[in-house]
């Protein structure tokens, strides 16, 4: 019922745990401790907004209706799967739920695979490809777009693609898959220029939100058909709530819908869709697309817009790459820190901002998370307080050089 | 001419490094590169607003008099000694010019150091502690006042004095030394109750403006001595301009003036009042008090006001204390991290932030202290879009967690 859906690479990449170690609230906590009826078995199909009921069927067969004075629709997304003939071979496996989790980690002691495909380049992707290598499992990976990390700037997507491809990752951007056979016990990945034969195969294409049944009740829809929903999580049906990854929200740097499923969110709009359910009059502001992940011995981190992003919003954005040092002048064990910021040449204002580094990347990012939220210009922030000690960091952090340069060149 | 003072602790604790390896640039490269004028061996002792001209004493014993457009006072701060006698015998040193780190470094080779006391336990102090124990070298920490880390929450200076005293630091808070005498070769400590027998003394009892001669010449002073400076860097008297260490500035909390010596602010007031000189108009935002340092395996990072603090100045603070982990729930490696979170229960404004961890405290502070630059509430920020991935936190950061209990307290 509740476990932690980001902790899953890292345990597969360990065979010594269980994944039920990421297990965080069992069903008989909520059921006992909580006094929450958890239908567990029951597939609600229909929500009737009029009669104010959801009907569906049991994992027995039987169907069901239910009342409800307020409803929460929290159906979370689905990883998308290529649609390419052998998509269904046993030995393709997806990762989201728990389950996937336990049918990859067993599928992998049990068939001993020693080479493993992954479709797509994504974070998921890429964390599970260093779990993969971590179990000395050759990988390659494949999609159909040409570049690499799309939504990162070049330079700094060039550097994590030259950490994946130093750790022994063939990459093919460029070459989708357009068929899937068995032969023998192992798979052929057909991409047509290469073929390449693998143990298992990871779809890691990206989620879509489980918005069916909602839009067939009449709820409308938002961004890549996820469920609309105002700050306050209504639907736009009366008494109708919707939370976590199948909801969308605002976007601070543009005001805009969008549709980001990450996991604070999230979790932060279900108990807020909670607060207001009970009464409440909980707002939540919106998101900056703050997100990091680890791949090997980088961190990746991004918050707000991209350059091509904030042209296509309408902005005159201006955009600037810096490295330095992820420690000060003289200090052992530095290395490479790039700093990427995108600002605005009409209103000043900053619009977003990426990291990548051995170090210092991942907390570094939050600075500018808060300066989207506080709509800051991109002088404002360049003249921020931030921490500075040898071990940490150069004394000019390296968002302020970066800062200072976008200065620069914003005029 | 130009050096990483703030590395100097590190330096000294690896005997194998050059204390010129933090030697940014040399003075001739001012000379020759830059074209600078650099007047090394010549003590300026006066300043005549009125004429335009300073004068003093080479180190040759001429005197000199030179004639400015604009004058520039950047005298740093000199380390404060104690007022007891035989605070001037050898063996007692201080840390703030490089020629300070080459004595210390060369008399610990020379006497082969087994034992030092430290007068103080401020920053420094606690960065040369570390560096002592690298070398193997004994060492107690007294001080007059009765409270270790005055400026931290209670509970977090706590986890701080644990990992010091679990590495055999000593510490005699409320013990001052009354006198130091020569015993043999050795140095005696008299405490009153204790007395502390070391081969060495380090004075690092914090620092005071070196405003002295602005002072004689009429400019006004801030807190603490310091030489007061408008945001453009000038000082109460026409053409001359103050920046470093020896000048104030704005807090961004308060709105009052401050005097917080701290390497990025000294670093970016030289930049901008070189602007200005210049005929720019460079303004300066405030700063927030961001400071971070390192102790041991520690990371203790602040910004802005705490609760007393916050009582002084007028606000109605309350604050929170909350202990989470590093990492997400069932990733391996995780450790405790506290934060400690102070906001006005008048306006629901950020007042200020703390952070003692292992791991993800240095940076993460940031994002506190653009809250304070923005005058975020509590509210605001405790719904900022923050990153999350396993390894580097739990889903609500713990900035964010605290700002939700927090906002609890505050009603």
């Amino acid at each position: 019922v509740s476990y932690s859906a980001c902790g899953m690479p890292y345990n597969i990449a360990d065979p010594g745990r269980d994944i039920d170690d990421l297990v965080v609230r069992k069903a008989a906590v909520f059921r006992k401790k909580q006094g929450i009826d958890l239908l567990t078995g029951h597939r609600a199909d229909r929500i009737h907004p009029d009669a104010r009921t959801v009907s569906g069927t049991t994992r027995q067969g039987e169907g069901f209706s239910i009342a409800y004075d307020r409803l929460l629709i929290a159906t979370g997304a689905s990883p998308i799967l290529p649609d390419i003939p052998g998509v269904t071979l046993p030995g393709i496996m997806t990762l989201k739920s728990l389950d996937d989790g336990r049918k990859i980690k067993s599928y992998i002691a049990r068939n001993r695979v020693k080479k493993a495909v992954i479709l797509g380049m994504g974070y998921i992707g890429l964390e599970m490809c260093e779990a993969l290598r971590t179990l000395d499992i050759d990988v390659a990976m494949v999609k159909p777009g040409t570049v690499f990390l799309p939504r990162m700037d070049r330079d700094l997507a060039r550097v994590v693609q030259e950490e994946v491809e130093a750790r022994g990752v063939r990459l093919y951007p460029g070459t989708g898959a357009r068929e899937i056979r068995a032969e023998g016990d192992r798979l052929a990945v057909d991409c047509g220029e290469h073929v390449h034969m693998a143990d298992m195969v990871l779809a890691a294409m990206g989620v879509r939100p489980n918005s069916r049944e909602a839009a067939a009740a009449g709820i409308s829809l938002g961004p890549r058909e996820s469920i609309a929903v105002d700050k306050t999580l209504r639907t736009s049906i009366p008494d109708i709530y919707s939370a976590g990854d199948c909801a969308d929200a605002v976007h601070v740097v543009t005001g805009e819908k969008t549709w980001i499923p990450l996991a604070l969110r999230a979790n932060r709009s279900g108990w807020a869709a909670a607060d207001n359910i009970c009464g409440g009059n909980t707002m939540l502001a919106g998101v900056a697309g703050t997100a990091v992940f680890k791949v090997f011995d980088l961190e990746v981190a991004r918050t707000g817009l991209t350059i091509e992003e904030a042209r296509r919003h309408g902005f005159e954005p201006a955009s600037v790459t810096v490295e330095t040092r992820s420690r000060a002048h003289s200090h052992p064990g530095a290395s490479a820190i790039y700093a990427h910021l995108v600002g605005d040449g009409k209103t000043g204002r900053l619009l977003g901002a990426q990291l990548v580094g051995r170090e210092g990347a991942a907390h570094r990012i939050n600075a500018a998370a808060v300066a989207l939220h506080a709509g800051m210009t991109v002088r404002a922030f360049s003249d921020t307080d931030l921490s500075y000690a040898p071990p940490f960091g150069p004394t000019w952090d390296p968002l302020l050089t970066a800062a200072n340069q976008l200065l620069k060149k914003m005029g």
